[in-house]
């Protein structure tokens, strides 16, 4: 098996029933927007497929996110579920070149689960939004029967407003930009993966789960930036693939040039995953003019959540799709994510 | 016991664990409001518990609304978990006085549904959103295991614009103005219970789930309307609760002037169920002025979603709380829905 592919090829199949693949990040879940979402929701705004929706109200640009969050187990190194639920949707806004102002908090809990635990969750919650820079305006509860799982289920919208002038979008991105990365990747499947109690010794990993507004918000007051999206699930490799596809171009990728900690390198080995295609929390792929390069890295650099930033490829004409180049030279094609690494990541 | 009453009443108990109550739009529910979301997310927005949040964006007036859904089963005569999630979403936002514009949809799907099923639900949001006149401009999935339910949550989060100049809200109310309801309670969760299968027989029962927002556009596009709110979860004794709590008012209902359909009557009586605290799901109680009462009334009864429209009841400065004026002429207090009625009504 090739190392830089993910394990469950399943080819181009239409499936009849939900598999978890569909929930993770890959072409399985790919395939379901466009054959049913897109086929009933269709409108432009959707259409274009990115990480938040831009949405003009009268006048304002404003940019709206959702998702939800199913990990397992709520609570890991490095955060829990309601911390994640924050930083997972801020970061969708973050990466539209918005900031997050406002937020919705739904929450799917089962019967029996304590009430210690939600508080624990909204003290979490609230902490981390407070960082972030949202306010909590609006919420739900719905109560389900005992289950077989620990039972909280989170969904989080927000609301954020376009402040810079900076134009973002795959029609921005030009061949010769720099692809930057805000530090080392695989972090959040790894600590998660160890928090299921799989291995019996304790890994020195944590999740980088993080709000990533306040960085990005630097970045775009000035100019430079073409593009950003942040590489949760499916990992770096099917998200280059999203840029890929969006900006009709190229991207190569420089294997040695992609940070992964030891700890990340020794828990995916062991699990047979793929560190390109792990979920990461508090990670940007920031697409750059190569005049802009140099300056946005340095001031990456001065960020607590960019201290590793690095330039780890560059937007070529030809050949479409994404490449990793490896430590040997050749050139390998990374495809999206197919099927799933570990289920319920975020 | 009381015919008036819930059943499971459990007196001012903070409970340990999450029960099926939390999440029954009744007393536990705004218990573990006041009592956790408030405390770690409290904000002037949030803490005026309303339907929806009432958000200003560098001066626009914007509404934002956020609902899960876990209906079981899934589909019910008169609606299904797709429609419902679109408009119960959408009426919160349309009780604010705003127009509902966007509206995100985030999936939870267990493991093994049918993608036809899943195309089935997308169907109805679309063709709900639609006549509801608000675009899907962002969406999520999850994939979690197989599991002892049919499988699919929904959140829906929205957004809308005040486009009136009405001005709405519990300190608008004043002793003296009427309550209206456009038509009959209790459908909804008769519905529910019906395609529960707990009956041999076949009722003539459909739930009330529609989208409100064209009617209540209508009248809010002249004075009269003082505050409006959509007797869901706890149903109309337990909405009629909350204005009278942010209102500081005391609100009278004549039991003979509430409409009850003869089938929800029987269904109710059948599963010692209390029509006024039943869940309804394309109701709205408005409280108006005495003068536009006649008008109001009049305008419901040209709308579809309002031919069944009439007073139920008005508003009184003394006493405070909400009290039933029966048949016979005395005066019965309403209390907040304890406990709960039927679990997972929407």
């Amino acid at each position: 098996m090739s190392k830089t592919q993910p394990r469950y090829v399943v080819g181009d199949i239409w499936d009849e029933r939900i598999v978890m693949g569909h929930g993770s990040g890959g072409r399985k879940m790919h395939r379901l927007i466009a054959r049913v979402f897109l086929k009933h929701f269709g409108n432009p705004v959707l259409r274009r497929l990115e990480d938040g929706a831009r949405i003009g109200v009268k006048g304002r640009r404003l940019v709206m996110s959702t998702d939800s969050y199913v990990v397992q187990p709520l609570f890991f190194p490095g955060g829990d579920i309601g911390k994640l639920a924050v930083c997972g949707t801020v970061n969708d806004i973050a990466v539209m070149g918005a900031a997050p102002e406002h937020l919705s908090v739904g929450f799917i809990v089962r019967e029996g689960v304590e009430l210690d635990l939600i508080e624990k969750l909204c003290r979490s919650i609230g902490r981390t939004a407070k960082q972030a820079g949202v306010k909590v305006v609006a919420g739900d509860t719905k109560v389900i029967e005992k289950g077989d799982d620990e039972g909280v289920y989170i969904n989080t919208t927000g609301i954020g407003t376009v402040r810079t002038r900076v134009k973002l979008g795959p029609e921005q991105v030009k061949a010769g930009d720099a692809i930057l990365l805000n530090g080392s990747i695989g972090d959040h499947e790894a600590a998660v993966a160890v928090a299921r109690g799989v291995f019996r010794f304790r890994a020195r990993l944590a999740s980088d789960c993080a709000p990533l507004a306040g960085l990005i918000q630097k970045l775009v007051s000035g100019p430079g930036v073409k593009m950003m999206r942040d590489p949760t699930r499916g990992g770096l490799a099917t998200t280059l693939n999203e840029i890929a596809e969006a900006t009709g171009l190229g991207l190569v990728l420089h294997e040695e040039l992609v940070p992964i900690s030891p700890a990340v390198r020794g828990v995916a080995e062991l699990l047979g995953l793929e560190p390109l295609y792990m979920a990461n929390e508090g990670k940007v792929i920031v697409v750059a003019s190569p005049e802009a390069e140099k300056r946005l890295t340095k001031e990456m650099h001065k960020h607590v959540y960019g201290r590793k930033a690095c330039r780890v490829g560059e937007v070529v004409a030809e050949p479409k799709g994404v490449w990793l180049r490896t430590a040997i030279g050749s050139l390998r094609r990374l495809i999206m994510l197919e099927g799933q690494q570990l289920p319920r990541i975020c």
